[in-house]
């Protein structure tokens, strides 16, 4: 089959789509042949040499996929040759062909195209997991999505209006009329507002009771600033820095906490587990036409290049995909 | 009544046992008249200046009280005249008579003296609360007690233990047999050790599931460092600093938690909830002989000078109870 190699650590031009060896089911394991992937902040880090595959990953880059079951392991049960589904991947997406544990396997939500499923799987996990089990967001309360034009931040929008909760977001000002299409109340452009003094403005001083960040050390005292008492701060990427000054009595005052998570170095059943929580809670909502895979654009995978390239620029809206085939 | 009364912030020296006005309950208040109450930290830092009673408190300290209900409230029931209880205060227990929130009583537990009972209500509640609610412990994981010696440490201890957990605990050499005899599988000494090598030794290299910290800034990268995967830390005092680094990269290759918290400014349903936790889940270890109040010793209230400079010398092992009467 071919996939997308990487050469060496690099920028975009590294990217090559070559002839690499078939993928072997393992026993609890499925092939997909793959009809799309799409792109992850986390693949260029990887592409970079900043974010190596965790051990028995696949070495090229992907964290999701659509596609067709072509073969199943012998431990399998519930998946069959033919069916239609998308999945998470620890890598490897960016593939013709990729083996996947079947825990990590999902169907394709009714209504949604086969190739734009591709748009779920990465988002909608860990949007759910860090805002439904990790910081228990609920109804009537208000939710600070950070990045909100970015996959991660459509899903979030429209997933905590689902949730009956309030949803601020921080975008540049273009993004913001889709955005508000999408759920979001309020929009903050971050590039001329204070995100800190606009969220106390929108709840009447109270702060957000959940914060979801992309952004890590140059948000971090802001965040901790725009808590509301009892608030959850979870942090899922560090676009800003890894370090930075915590003022625990701050904190404490509020009661607060920061979480900070990854989805692709978790264990195989801490994933299952949160894929079923994803076709429990998530999918139904899908169906339903209340939580919308945001695709920005399709590029075939050989235009990977590009598609690194517009996720680098900060001005697609949603996801990109790569369509294979 | 008399009360203990801070005349002007500063040492031990400026509390007084004067008389002031008796409280009169609200009506979902009731009247305790008080046996025993104890010294907590937080009252150290009120009698300095630093930690004023949260609005609508009594001005005197005291987070905790023994007693006899001697009036109850037009709308509280479940409670009568002539109950023996124990409660958890937002001030104001260091006095013949205090005026509680009804759902911050508790009865005192079968076994335990009405004396000793003053020794629970804060322990439980913020052990419980943060433990049990916040950090989630559950059997067979490793917690990690800073202070060991504490009240908070004491009760930790026995906690943690009672329901399966393995308990390490930092605490001077001289406190480490009787926290052995409280539970603790190991200790560390915090002036010759370094507890992060010493919990990893301990856990084969894996950490903490939960800390229990009083140290804040001076602690926080170290307590990252120690915390396994999926670890939870929750930080309840800030005896070394506010202020602190934070690596959200350390954080997130771990999915962990910095959780910061205090009781007393918990509002009144909080509170309550808390209570009923502990009177379900805490109270029948009391009462099964598996979790004691570990008690230093018993000072008559006009002593309270000295049970203050005792708790500021950090020698005592346990609670230091001011009796009333």
């Amino acid at each position: 089959m071919r996939a997308i190699v990487i050469a060496e650590p690099g920028g975009p031009e590294v990217l090559s789509w070559d002839e690499v060896p078939d993928p072997e089911p393992g026993p609890d394991e499925v092939i997909i042949d793959v009809r799309a992937s799409a792109v992850n902040r986390a693949d260029l880090l990887q592409r970079q040499g900043h974010y190596p595959p965790p051990p028995g990953a696949p070495a090229y880059p992907g964290l999701e996929c659509s596609g067709v079951v072509s073969a199943t392991g012998a431990d399998v049960s519930g998946w069959r040759v033919g069916d239609e589904v998308c999945a998470l991947l620890a890598g490897g997406g960016y593939a013709e062909r990729v083996a996947v544990p079947a825990g990590q396997l999902l169907p394709v939500p009714a209504g949604v195209d086969l190739v734009d499923a591709a748009a779920l799987p990465e988002v909608a996990c860990t949007v759910w997991s860090n805002v439904v089990q990790v910081a228990r967001l609920s109804a009537g309360e208000t939710l600070l999505v950070h990045g909100g034009g970015s996959g991660i931040g459509t899903f979030a929008i429209q997933l905590g209006t689902a949730l009956g909760a309030t949803v601020v977001a921080t975008a540049r000002a273009a993004k913001h009329p889709r955005l508000r299409e999408l759920g979001a109340v309020h929009l903050v452009d971050y590039r001329e507002q204070d995100f800190v003094e606009e969220v106390r403005r929108i709840t009447d001083g109270r702060g957000a009771d959940v914060v979801l960040d992309i952004m890590g050390a140059s948000y971090l005292g802001r965040n901790v600033a725009a808590l509301a008492p009892d608030g959850r701060l979870v942090v899922i990427g560090m676009q800003g820095g890894r370090k930075a000054e915590l003022d625990l009595a701050a904190l404490l005052v509020k009661r607060g906490t920061v979480a900070a998570t990854a989805l692709r170095s978790r264990p195989l059943d801490q994933k299952a587990a949160i894929v079923r929580g994803v076709r429990d809670e998530v999918w139904p909502l899908v169906e339903a036409d209340r939580v919308h895979p945001v695709v920005d654009r399709r590029l075939p995978i050989t235009e990977v290049a590009q598609a690194h390239r517009l996720v680098e620029s900060n001005e697609h809206l949603g996801k990109v995909l790569l369509t294979v085939g």
